[in-house]
């Protein structure tokens, strides 16, 4: 059988030409269900609906957001969700697609999940992948910005590891992943932060992260409530 | 007036929902006109006879690429271009897009060239940026990767700083603008390499460093036999 896996940007208008394409010539779409009020997955729903694929959700398994090992509590995450995905595509076959939100390449598990079905070898998989548009692009073009210095590099990194970023000596830092740990001791910093881009619950805010830093924290708690949900991203530049 | 920067991605396919639909309501598109075979013109042609926008072609000033002031030459072409562009959204007013080849935040000038022509005040201009599929994301597409390890940083660099990027000690570093400098003393480290990424001409090779080397040159010239012209992104990590 074979799998698609799509990146869907951050909704149905920010699918591309060919990801559109690909979608409409597969037989079904999965998405993972998680617990409560998932806003991406109506998101899929409302791509697939729009290109008439039927949507099979898979019930996500719980992950340990509190373990002290990080990736191993990632690893077990994604075994049990590989055993889901493979019950799925054993069941149906044909051509499924796998909507990403953002891009697949970029802090996102797809392609993990689905290289490991086919490792496994219990259901024959071929699989390809299409670009979408990813947080850090959607970003940078609601700011109006390039997320680097004429001819210089962009670090991009979770949250968690944005100390060692600063302590690297990075100008420019892409953050994803988990708010604003850190950000208060870059009082001098500039940021260009966003939260459910591209979504109509989406929050910008820029500005010196001393002054911003509160009116950050107000319109994550905004889009929080409005959405269910929030996923932010920021780009943080170390002052000259 | 206003302008509207749109990512295009690598061609027509690539386009997303929205930025067709902005393209259609645009007047006319503008472009720069390079010497000699533009490739990506050509591409730009495609996608504006697509959406039945004409196409306004500017001549594109030579630049100085082999200036010891790398930023002064950058900063000197991009006046030049400028005062271009302004010349013909002076002239022809309305709704102007600019089509950006991959996505605006990441090693383009059009964003800073629409400033630039903003801020000079002669041509009242308002602009927005909806984003387009970039080359890491279509590199790591073709070659069914994520582009950072489990939790993990990406460093995206020109390949002129590369040598830092190592030094610094990143496990994984994207290297964009300008080939293989620097590559032949990373012979233990993995690539990932792509040439005209998602055109008719795109050569993608992967493995050991070492071991790749010769077969990446003889690819990207070939890409640039067949096509006129070469864009080249890799993906280096560090070995365990």
């Amino acid at each position: 059988m074979r799998v698609r896996i799509l990146g869907m940007g951050m909704g149905p208008h920010q699918l591309t030409g060919e990801a559109a394409q690909a979608l409409r010539g597969c037989d079904y779409a999965v998405a993972a269900r998680k617990g409560d009020g998932d806003g991406l997955l109506a998101l899929r729903r409302a791509v697939c609906a729009a290109h008439g694929v039927p949507l099979v959700e898979v019930p996500d398994p719980a992950r340990d957001r509190g373990a002290a090992d990080y990736a191993a509590a990632v690893a077990d995450w994604h075994a049990e969700r590989t055993a889901a995905y493979e019950r799925v595509l054993a069941e149906r076959g044909g051509t499924a697609a796998f909507l990403v939100w953002g891009d697949p390449s970029l802090y996102d598990s797809t392609l993990r999940i689905v290289e490991a079905v086919a490792a496994r070898g219990a259901v024959p998989v071929e699989y390809d992948v299409l670009p979408g548009i990813g947080a850090p692009q959607m970003l940078a073009a609601r700011h109006r910005i390039v997320l680097h210095g004429v001819g210089g590099p962009v670090h991009v990194t979770p949250a968690r590891r944005l100390p060692e970023a600063v302590a690297a000596g990075h100008r420019d830092i892409v953050v994803m992943l988990g708010g604003r740990h850190g950000f208060a001791e870059l009082a001098d910093w500039s940021v260009w932060w966003g939260a459910n881009l591209g979504t109509d619950t989406e929050e910008l805010v820029a500005g010196r992260v001393g002054d911003v830093l509160e009116e950050i924290g107000a319109a994550r708690l905004r889009a929080r409530e409005r959405a269910g949900w929030v996923m932010d991203t920021a780009l943080l530049r170390r002052p000259r």
